[in-house]
């Protein structure tokens, strides 16, 4: 573990497979109560839009490794009051032994990760989403053993979720499809990053066809079709993404062992029908539960506990 | 105290009178100091509404035990952006350990229990507020050495608290008074509740008149004429309810032992006179402060502890 | 330390010599790493202002105690609705073992310590800042190895941080000189009192004259022209504090050996520059890490822990 000790987590891809695994199987092992520790660290906590399961897992996560945590509500810090990033960040450094930062610029994480020596977490950026992915790859190593050679389809927006999926699947050797509608694609620069990640071509699939990319699936995976800032644009998306919505049809095409997987909010008949995210095949609500298992794993070895 | 584990406290009347003296106990042996719980378990605090002496005393009380609070506002999670209750409920379910919830429907809290199994505690509904109660209780039972056959008397509108105090002092042997003006008198069916769980019919009366329900009474009790949200009805409020105001005079009909309790915030020469309130016969502080010792042991025998 | 337990700190002046020296003490003790304590004590902050660095240092201070931490955002708690002070005081007694308050009046936080037995701090009132002049005094202590006989000058607005350095510095035989413009000068009744703490005449001095007051001094201090709530008169205020800029030719009329500090959050090219602010006499940062040291060792001495 001792190699990931003091750094940060910006983009899933940060991570090698070899540490990825250390992250997964550690995650596992605290999961089952297999592993535990007891330290007093303190979590700092910045977040610029609401959350409720990143905020709460990552809160008993660190309370359950034995440490504290303190919201820092940039509505009531000096941080609205028009401080610099690198004075803000500079400060909390001398008194946090972690910080996790949900906002909306990739670039603020980075200001922040430069100006602090203390590991630095990316809890959402309009970029990426890597702790989401630690918890949906633990789940799916839940139900299948193992990771390797398995297809995820990502069908909606090709947004932070999307972009951190296609990283950190194909680093673990997954095949990952990404069906999204014209102008919803994935960032080109994240598509190619990961096709320089992936050891076949086909591990990376991005198409504008929800059938195509469903075919023999082990994993449908979706979001909502407007995150957080986009909810005016709700009703124009909803007939574009209509096609990529998850129904009983579209995972009649999957592989008869797949599982579908939501990051929450779900808004059902939306994205994502009542029907199949009740189903037998959902782990929706067993993937929120790992956000928090995997966060704990990822802050140990982060903080170098153990 | 294993009957109480994992259950949830929605009313006062969820508790067997003997479970209520198990809650009433232990409460009494954790505020002397001769019990003490080490546990590393995680409350949620979900308050829709304003507030200082439960919130605090919820974190206090968790804190003592050994463990941890999130403050889950609203204003700032995921519930805000119209997340089901029924989803949030099961993924609060998968991080915490209890949930204490502050909000408006009765009904809201009786979801969060149906989709969750951690207990689920009523930290104030529009219909009913039973920590308070077990505060109370304690208090009256702090003073008098007992409970059963002593009369409470509450004094103004037939809210919440009124309803947990009719429920709560019945069930424990008391004979509990409201006195309410027309149009704000308890609700019925909380009446007929208290009604059927009482041994002797003179354990509920309900009434107009103050001063025929102050007389001979070992307890007067009373609550702001306005609550929280009825802020703008407090000017028409106030000449319906000063017949129920508590002040020396209506004190002097009680018996000599009496004593008065307020939940809080008070507002002097409304509800109460100054000279009441600060007198020799108010226990309103101790009242706020066995809050703390109420709830801390209710989550004990709620999370199974010791 | 006993002699600290159960008092309040109002005013830096609250502390004697004697006392201001424990505290310092115990504050570079405790970064060291040479004592710790752990007590599962509970610190309330009841914040009427934004803040990171208070909120965060206290809340890092108490965690690292051992203890707890409450978040009183006076928005969400019946102290917004109008309940008296004293109430809440009364109140919060009863719940918590120390409170810190950042607010506007110091009447009001001498309220509070009148209403409560429980340790009151002073986090920041518009009259002074105690807390941030013991984490100044200890960064100083740590260039110099010593106070006493030191020459401190706090250049710009004479307020909350001026007042409580001309007392603090005083107190611990510094000389301590305040140059202000005309209009901004501090409080007389604390220059009064500074003067009749003072051992020698030359201790205190009050000037509107920057360059006098820099030269050889061994501490060269400022803070935002405009303080939170002034930010209206930010545009006015500038052309009137430029003279007291601190900036490179400012640093060379002081002492070879100055330090340069500064209370944040800055703003570069108006109170300073930001070559002397990133220049090597620069211990800002130091000075913010300090804050946490600081009062972990004033609350650790006024809870009386070990």
């Amino acid at each position: 573990m001792s190699s990931l000790k003091g750094r940060d987590l910006l983009s899933i891809a940060d991570l090698t497979p070899e540490e990825m695994r250390t992250v997964l199987d550690l995650a596992s092992d605290l999961k089952k109560g297999e592993k535990k520790f007891n330290s007093n660290k303190t979590l700092g906590l910045l977040f610029y839009k609401a959350s409720t399961r990143t905020r709460v897992s990552f809160s008993v996560a660190m309370y359950q490794l034995g440490g504290n945590v303190i919201d820092l509500n940039p509505s009531r810090t000096q941080v609205g009051r028009g401080e610099p990033l690198e004075d803000t960040a500079r400060v909390l450094d001398r008194y946090l032994d972690i910080l996790a930062i949900r906002t909306f610029a990739q670039e603020d994480i980075e200001t922040f990760a430069d100006y602090s020596d203390i590991p630095i977490i990316n809890a959402l950026t309009d970029l990426e989403h890597p702790c989401q992915i630690l918890a949906d790859l633990q789940t799916i190593e839940e139900s299948f053993g193992c990771l390797e050679g398995l297809t995820l389809t990502y069908l909606g927006d090709g947004n932070n979720v999307a972009h951190s999926l296609l990283l950190g699947g194909v680093l673990m050797g997954m095949n990952v499809r990404i069906a999204s509608p014209e102008g919803y694609l994935p960032d080109e620069n994240i598509v190619k990053q990961a096709q320089a990640l992936a050891k076949k071509p086909e591990q990376v699939i991005v198409t504008q066809s929800a059938k195509e990319a469903a075919e023999n699936a082990h994993v449908l995976y979706t979001d909502v079709w407007a995150s957080m800032g986009q909810e005016e644009e709700t009703a124009q998306r909803i007939p574009i993404f209509q096609p990529y919505q998850i129904n009983q049809e579209l995972v009649n095409l999957a592989d008869d062992s797949a599982i579908i997987l939501h990051c929450l909010p779900a808004y059902r008949e939306k994205e994502i029908t009542a029907e199949v995210m009740e189903g037998r095949q959902s782990r929706i609500w067993d993937e929120a539960e790992n956000r928090m298992h995997a966060q704990k794993a990822l802050m140990a070895c982060l903080l170098g506990l153990g």
